[in-house]
């Protein structure tokens, strides 16, 4: 049987903070990269991290850990790629040690810019990582929930179903309960769209369309989803109401909570995406992904309305009234 | 080409006084029966129904009242049903005209008691009326917000596509878009299915369940429809992500103008069934719908893991906290 070994986080946001307090509850120890020392510092003093989840209290004797990516690269034999995709290069660019018989699982919701993979493909082609060492992690899952230990169901996708089976035995508790997947490329792009899309119903919402209109748009959102996976790779399994595609989109689409659909919903109140990102002091994710969907497009000629006026409104500058008017009439 | 005629609405209630106003801008007049004199004469004074959407503003030289079912049957060509679903048979016995030559059109979200059947299959099968003339109106459509004029899109199912097609033509405007489908089965069942999983959903949401939860719910909840309407009438052309039968779903399950959510999450928080109706002044339509799919289902055998859930729920009296936790582990 698979063993997962001595299991790494990398990264210090919200959804990293969540995985580790997910992960460390069953193996009661974990290494930690976080690129800032002072966040290490203050993590260990407070027993929480002091950005993110601070609701979220760690026994500190349980994890090792280091603002040198290649000491715990080193020292385990799972690492766990759960920092904002834009940054994924930067720190991989320090890294020195082999990756190859690492078992890599990426909850990294975003696509590697400049060449336009999502994160199992670049980690594949560029760190000659065979696809069976390579997990991910999928499903609906606001991070806040998950720390406060509200019901969620998580999907780890691993071509070696064996391997995702046992990632899981880390994951599964009473408040988190897990499934597999061969679907790893189909999960982490439904994980970028579903940003794309959660942007959108912003931007609907912002321009004062309803609650009806929402519920068009997002089924139509789905349908748009399936083509590209059905594109981008054919798998007949691929069941795309499963709560890792679906819900994965609802929970982003609908929530409050959700970055992205704050962002579009600036967007349709008249915002530029400048001063809304100033407004929000962040940038959504999913506005890069956003851009690298369109690139990635370009050479699929899939049909995708909805990406294509988040994209015209973002990047070209069309008001919104206007295309999202346009994007009406392409409903079903 | 198909004429529908002299139109004429039948129910006064909110749904009903939308679809009125989407109809009475295009015909510029219809018959509209309503059971009580007192509500006609208000409606004539005031200018707009005195009970519900009180801003949908209606021209009173367009619309010929009555509250005698048979004098409204006589004269108009096409006849809306748009009463609540346990009511129908009602108003229904006090009619002598003959129906058989009418077009019929049902926007009643519900199923038939006693006979369990769709309002289609009930017109069907007591009063003779071939499927070609019997139409429905569905998709995600709060009455409020088509007040509004908020866009939205409905379907319209009828066997045969070209009468379906010329029904559209007294709906489509600026703020409602048409579609045609030959589902009528399916999209009735959708429609009943619908607010029992909003149900679901408030029950879920009285419990504290978070937006993770729901998103799985509502995920499983899509799949549960579908085994149904394949099961109940097996049509290849059916999408079930279509805005007619996920929009409408979602529009019901995710709002919080649904009064069956509400219902759902004041009995989640511990009201009985008794005391949510009585508070909320009214019953919520999945509630009646909830005891009918059941029966339905007895027949059918289509594994409903989420109707069983609330049926116990709401006529078992097993404690919601129980039920949804055994539910949660049917979920994938």
């Amino acid at each position: 049987m698979f063993d997962v070994g001595k299991i790494a986080i990398i990264g210090g946001g919200s959804w990293a903070t969540a995985i580790a307090k997910i992960i460390v509850g069953h193996t009661h120890h974990i290494g930690w990269y976080m690129r800032r020392d002072d966040r290490i510092e203050d993590f260990k003093r407070l027993g929480h991290n002091p950005a993110y989840l601070l609701g979220a209290r760690f026994n500190i004797d349980e994890i090792y850990f280091s603002s040198d990516i290649n000491t715990i690269a080193e020292a385990y034999d799972t690492l766990v790629f759960v920092t904002p995709s834009p940054y994924l290069k930067n720190h991989l660019r320090r890294l020195k040690t082999r990756l190859q018989d690492k078992f890599i699982v990426t909850a990294i919701k975003g696509i590697v810019p400049d060449e336009n993979l999502v994160c199992s493909e670049y980690f594949h082609q560029v760190y000659d990582i065979p696809y069976d060492n390579i997990a991910c992690i999928g499903g609906p899952s606001h991070a806040e929930e998950v720390a406060l230990e509200r019901l969620s169901y998580l999907t780890v996708g691993c071509q070696d179903l064996e391997k995702a089976k046992a990632f899981t035995r880390v994951l599964a508790s009473e408040y988190i309960k897990t499934k597999t997947s061969a679907d790893v490329v189909g999960i982490e792009y439904s994980s970028v769209l579903k940003n794309v899309y959660a942007i959108a119903a912003g931007i609907c919402n912002g321009l004062k369309y309803g609650d009806n209109f929402q519920a068009v748009l997002i089924s139509n959102a789905v349908q748009e989803m399936n083509r590209f996976l059905n594109t981008v790779y054919d798998l007949k399994e691929r069941n795309i109401y499963d709560s890792v595609y679906l819900g994965d989109l609802l929970v982003t689409g609908y929530s409050n909570f959700s970055r992205n659909r704050t962002f579009g919903t600036m967007i349709g109140k008249g915002y530029s995406v400048k001063s809304a990102q100033i407004e929000m002091e962040m940038i959504a994710e999913g506005y890069f992904g956003t851009k690298c969907m369109k690139e990635i497009n370009r050479h699929m000629h899939v049909n995708m309305p909805i990406l294509d006026a988040v994209y015209n409104i973002l990047y070209e500058r069309i008001n919104p009234q206007i295309e999202i008017k346009l994007l009406t009439d392409s409903f079903r």
